[in-house]
């Protein structure tokens, strides 16, 4: 701004919000306005609830989700089938799996995919404790659902090599035509795997 | 979500964020992760600023901005130039004119336009105001720099009106092509006010 047009208090929660993804500088004025105009409602509920969050956090020690308790809900859900693992990138995909309602499973975050380029390897997951949970053995079946990009696979590949002396069951989802997908509008590779893997009707 | 994946408090976070404009249902889960990630650096951080916020954010009884005093940093600004006023829908328009630095002036804002629809009348803005800083005798020219739409151009007509009697210059902002617009993209109305105001070369 050319000249200070209102407090540093004020300017400051717009540099904050800024940084929220999703908000970039514009729309980040854009929210701050609106908390302030909605300040019973929106900024003191917003701030409290920033602040619950802060104190009772927690990552679950054992599957790498978030929650206020360690372990967290879905560990300790004794309704989930616990021979049965998902394994993901991060919590927004556990999230996202949990939402399909289509499956009652535990879950392992791995907090990110192998990139050497980025320096990140093997010990910078949570694959130790993926391999320790699978040695408890009550595991019967891994379901590896990374991202299908190549950092993904190749951390998926990665997975079944370290898992290849246990007696466990590794799958990965299906590829195939998205639900609602437009065939024109899909890249070579989806459609080469949709056909390879068809079904009979 | 089918099934509780995490704590009450991440979820009531998740709901807050949700009804911050820019972020929806899906972008407040993947913001909320971010934060709870970065927990030191920016949920902390976010957390104190809008509780900051929350407790010295004042709107402004002389002009209607949002600072952290009153009169704000605006209104006390002795470098501005006091016979010049702006007059805006929404604190947001103050600061999109400030950040162009093209002007030094003084502002008011109206609080929204007139609305009949939707039962916003001449006393919802802060147009008495306006009426009372005029008559204050300072004020030379009033810049009356409401949206282009029906709604703004209604209270133009309307604050036009109830100045009618005092003696101050009340200019509005110039139609015409938006810098770096294309002529192609640009609406009938637009490009017939461009024309009539064309300038010489």
């Amino acid at each position: 701004m050319a000249k200070r047009v209102t407090g540093p208090e004020i300017e400051k929660l717009i540099q904050l919000l800024a940084k929220v993804p999703g908000l970039g500088p514009r729309s980040a004025r854009r929210a701050a306005l609106h908390l302030i105009k909605k300040k019973e409602q929106l900024l003191g509920p917003l701030s409290s609830a920033m602040g619950e969050a802060y104190d009772k956090v927690k990552i679950c020690s054992r599957c790498g989700n978030v929650d206020t308790v360690d372990p967290c809900t879905v560990c300790t859900d004794l309704h989930r089938d616990q021979t049965m693992l998902i394994v993901v990138e991060d919590v927004s995909d556990l999230w996202a799996l949990e939402r399909t309602g289509a499956m009652n499973t535990a879950y392992h975050v791995l907090g990110g995919t192998l990139s050497p380029l980025d320096g990140i390897g093997p010990d910078d997951l949570n694959i130790r404790g993926l391999i320790d949970r699978v040695n408890e053995g009550v595991i019967r079946e891994i379901i590896i659902a990374v991202n299908a990009t190549v950092e993904g696979q190749t951390t998926a590949h990665y997975i079944t090599d370290q898992l290849s002396g246990i007696d466990v069951k590794i799958t990965r989802l299906a590829h195939g035509v998205p639900v609602g997908g437009e065939l024109d509008y899909l890249d070579e590779g989806t459609l080469t795997a949709a056909l390879r893997a068809r079904t009979v009707i």
